[in-house]
């Protein structure tokens, strides 16, 4: 036979789901990102005009400034080398470990055994236990360990999540847009309808119930079997909170619609305007004052310990609970995840040190509380710097700070931008988004990796990089921009 | 509107690739193997005829008696705690870090900064550099770390490869039969075609090239696109190491048939009998032996660090290498990766320390080596004493041990307990491992679990639980079996 030249796998004959699939937060902007900073690392900055890449385009605390909580990484010391538990002595002294990351350390070994270990596929029985009391403190409702699946961070969870609901093309998922793609990503590979509604702007990106209805018409109108909501709440890219009567309506108009909710709340503690109300919470409020009328309803609720003042992306942990749902479509969505056999079980461990810190009067709280609210104080005077620096730039619209890790102001670019853009085969936020990366080492993520409304542009900054002289870059920048295309 | 009290979802209208998937590794015995434990763990034993379950159903082996290399988890907790690394004098002190440990955790922490914060979504430049070096080193023969993908255990990585592959329903994929059913499942879930092709218990369960051809040749004619050949290397469940010369012929049926080779190498050091050659090797030794006459092939291997001596399933470490694959092809799988961010990073830390461990003359290396060894030694004692047991046993048959961490032998059952089988709607062999569970606490996988030629009959059993005690239940749980149904 001869010799064959050609490979077998190009890119027209692969999963063309995949090829479709768009997840712009890690795409070319984020890739020349890193050739820069691989550039820098090198000393190789002669014909750069920056000395930084800042990584705007990623909620990833623990890259830029935010430290971890020592009692968090104290315990999964521990856990990864048990000897150390052998030298109390040496613990409690020099290295001022205190009694309760001991004792805590202890437990989580006697319960996940070596985190070295496959655990039970849905996650150890007893972080699963701890995360339902946390869910019942929370929300003051019964939560149950057997519908809680720890995941590898949410994004395992959606995909989980996803993988079951949808059954085929005709399967419809209502999106809000502008969203984190991980939603519109996933749904292009399992080749199912992402069925988008927008979020309003003018009332801080909150849901707009019409909007979502017409959207839900619509998909219906044209065949398609539309069976769930996403909501993100608090928003991303948004930080818009939404309040107890929003979240009310919604779960009223899936109950008409019978949508299964799948709310997205890993930024429940990142929240600085408005208060922070779980799905669970509204939905066994509204079957306790109407018995019967909610029954039925289906709620999965996804967490994560990569957001809030946890921070730890990293490591991969989070979990879901489900509410509502039947025995046999657990018993499926048990065996999916088992196909990957279990979450990392040192994530598992984080999952239960986020829902299980230190109370008052234990030895590590001071030092928790402290570094907690450290963070979490940060967050918000980086996110105000920068938005005031926002309100100061021409053609730049964005709302105060609400919550999440993120800003996504509306831009507005002369129309001499737009034309530089459509010669470069961009829209005018992606050749915006890459100006701003060539002259200051800025990255960001455009308006149109998240979906906006036609006509509309943005683009989504984190507000976790420290310091002041980034924002004063991304200012100048922005003049010298609309100076050159006015 | 009136209340809805039907679920929105229910097993008729989920997925139903995902509904006709099967993972027996976790299935109903190894549910209720669990069920056993949470009994036992509360005390309640009086009306069980054992007292403690054995999981040998899975190859977990630090959920039984294999301890972590001492190496690896110091490296691991400085990198959890890197405070700990301003106390040098006591690390070296009374915790007897050694400097090498200390050594390693700075270079990967200089690398990888906190293992908090999400990574490249391939990996860790440096940890990518590391195992493109090791491979280096293995094979003779250059690698690239920009063909490398860090993933969470092999399994993502076989389900990211899977997915860029299949591009639908036509798509065929060889698997050996009997398989690990993370491909079978997959495969599934995909909705694409799985093309099997059975290996020869009698040549050891070696491939049988003649088997593939048939197959391949059976599949195309049924309009199948069969565009890759999944092979276990070491096996699984069988142990088999295949030899040069079977690899080359392996390799030069996927050239005639413009195959994409996938090698799932996670048991390359758990090899007794025989040695571990890599695909990649022949592959690049063929290609130097016949320039051109191999080019554009396609090959993917896989490897991880929950096998082998390292044994660190919970971590979900493992990468996978491309070779020849086209550059566009390699984007995808980029973006296809980024969807869920990054493989565990404390996971990527285990692959470098897996690719790199100590070595003759470091500090650490005397106790690494000591405790290598004995886990390796360890593990081929129990194997040995397993098979001599089956050896023992009327109607079973067993090769011997030749590697992984599994014995696969074949059971002949009576008549009889065919029949009470057929009664209760289970194959002989499901029928044969729930009695076994029932009365020893012993936990194995059905041979159809992994597929089995028909009328044959087999279970996989781990020969990692340590002593004997379960062996000789096992025994005297066969002996009454086959007394009973006789």
């Amino acid at each position: 036979m001869s010799s064959t030249s050609a490979r077998r796998l190009n890119a027209s004959n692969i999963n063309p789901h995949v090829r479709e699939a768009k997840y712009a937060v890690r795409g070319e902007l984020a890739v020349k990102s890193e050739e820069y900073r691989a550039k820098i690392a090198k000393g190789d900055t002669a014909d750069l005009p920056f000395s930084q890449v800042v990584s705007a385009n990623i909620g990833n605390p623990q890259q830029l400034d935010q430290k971890p909580i020592t009692f968090f990484r104290q315990v999964l010391s521990l856990l990864e080398n048990p000897q150390l538990l052998d030298h109390e002595d040496v613990l409690l002294g020099s290295l001022d470990y205190k009694p309760d990351v001991i004792e805590k350390a202890r437990w989580l070994l006697s319960k996940a055994g070596s985190v070295g270990a496959y655990s039970a596929s849905n996650g150890v029985p007893a972080i699963r236990q701890s995360i339902a009391d946390f869910l019942e403190r929370r929300d003051g409702f019964p939560a149950s360990e057997s519908d809680i699946y720890l995941s590898a961070g949410a994004s395992s969870g959606v995909n989980t999540l996803l993988h079951i609901i949808c059954a085929n093309e005709k399967t419809g998922i209502l999106v809000p847009i502008p969203q984190y793609p991980l939603y519109t990503a996933s749904l292009s590979v399992l080749n199912a309808t992402c069925v988008p509604y927008y979020l309003d702007e003018h009332k801080n990106w909150g849901t707009d119930l019409s909007a979502i209805k017409k959207a839900c018409a619509e998909a219906k109108a044209s065949g398609v079997d539309v069976r769930a909501i996403v909501i993100i709440n608090p928003g991303n890219p948004t930080g818009a909170s939404l309040s107890e009567s929003d979240i009310r309506d919604i779960i009223e108009f899936a109950r008409e619609e019978r949508l299964v909710l799948m709310a997205d709340e890993v930024y429940q503690t990142n929240v600085f305007i408005g208060e922070f109300v779980s799905f669970k919470k509204v939905l066994r409020t509204l079957q306790k004052e109407s018995p019967g009328k909610y029954d039925g309803m289906e709620l999965a609720s996804l967490h994560s310990v990569s957001k809030g003042m946890v921070g730890e992306c990293g490591h991969r942990g989070g979990y879901f609970e489900l509410v509502g749902f039947d025995q046999a479509v657990q018993a499926e969505i048990y065996k999916f995840v088992s196909i990957t056999l279990c979450a990392p079980v040192i994530g598992q461990c984080l999952v239960e040190l986020m829902v299980n810190p230190p109370r008052e009067g234990d030895p590590s709280y001071a030092l928790y509380k402290k570094e907690y609210d450290g963070i979490f104080e940060g967050l918000k005077e980086r996110a105000y710097a920068l938005w005031r620096a926002f309100e100061k730039m021409e053609g730049v619209e964005c709302g105060e700070p609400q919550g999440s890790m993120y800003l996504f102001p509306t831009i507005k670019v002369p129309a001499k931008a737009a034309e530089a853009a459509r010669a470069e085969g961009r829209t005018p936020d992606e050749f915006y988004s890459m100006r701003l990366l060539e002259a200051t080492g800025v990255c960001v993520v455009p308006g149109s990796g998240f979906g906006q409304k036609e006509g509309s542009l943005h683009f989504r900054t984190t507000f976790l990089a420290p310091g002041t002289e980034w924002v004063g870059s991304i200012v100048k920048f922005h003049e010298e921009f609309m100076n050159k295309y006015k």
